[in-house]
């Protein structure tokens, strides 16, 4: 839960919603266990990676910050179907989305010492498919940026 | 090293290059240690994800092909450069590539059941950068392909 007392996405999705996702999943030990919220019409996630995320020199794995966009983004855009329902996170019929595609430009090295900060939006919403952008930063610097596109699964829950 | 005794890129990198790098380094016990030969022209990885790098049901997580990919296609501009230049993998001076931007599609699941095959290939070079695309199989089905385009660091070594 956030300071202000907001429910993360990832801890509010049922069993079903990949809860054991290596980036996203809340009960994956090995995993990346990122935490999403809303600030606004932008999703933030705070994710501090570990020493062993790097790349080369002090910086962190471009994969790594692609595994970070693609699941924050995820998650941002089931949670915005719900906000665009009005309902509450995590409740049945649950809007199941899958990624499509994933682009990032890493613009500068991303350090690994503190906290990276990623910022997204939803960029477009069709009957099919949504569109999302994510920005990151280490210490107000954009280091990098992203889209990710989800594609609606048609699976009854 | 392969079967027909090709030394692995990743294993012939002297200790500046990488070692310690999530995707690729040899050194890094919580990496994915990923091995990449050439194949003719086709520079190849077949690597086999943990359980824990799932993403929801039994499928591979986007991020991890992402991270492969990247890695696989910076191990292959590097080793491309030796071959044009026609030197031992590994002697110095090093030529130093970093992820300017990666781009994946992900067409079908890729399961997590057995090791997945990352065909590499050079798309384009040019005095500054060099452009590569990978071909993702699970047992002959291509699921993924990603293109990463590579810039060339200007550091004397």
């Amino acid at each position: 839960m956030t300071e202000e007392g907001q429910v993360y996405f990832q801890d509010a999705w049922p069993s079903e919603l990949g809860v054991e996702c290596f980036g996203c999943g809340r009960n994956n030990e090995n995993g990346l266990q990122i935490k999403s919220y809303w600030e606004g019409d932008e999703a933030i996630c705070e994710w501090q990676p570990k020493d062993y995320h790097k790349a080369f020199l002090r910086n962190t794995c471009g994969g790594i910050i692609a595994t970070v966009i693609d699941c924050h983004c995820t998650n941002t855009a089931i949670a915005y179907v719900y906000k665009l329902e009005n309902r509450k996170l995590g409740t049945k019929p649950i809007p199941l989305y899958v990624t499509g595609s994933i682009s990032v430009k890493l613009i500068k090295p991303t350090p690994l010492g503190r906290p990276i900060r990623f910022v997204a939006r939803i960029k477009e919403m069709t009957e099919r498919k949504i569109i999302t952008t994510c920005d990151v930063f280490y210490r107000k610097r954009k280091t990098a940026e992203g889209e990710v596109t989800l594609i609606k699964l048609k699976i009854q829950n």
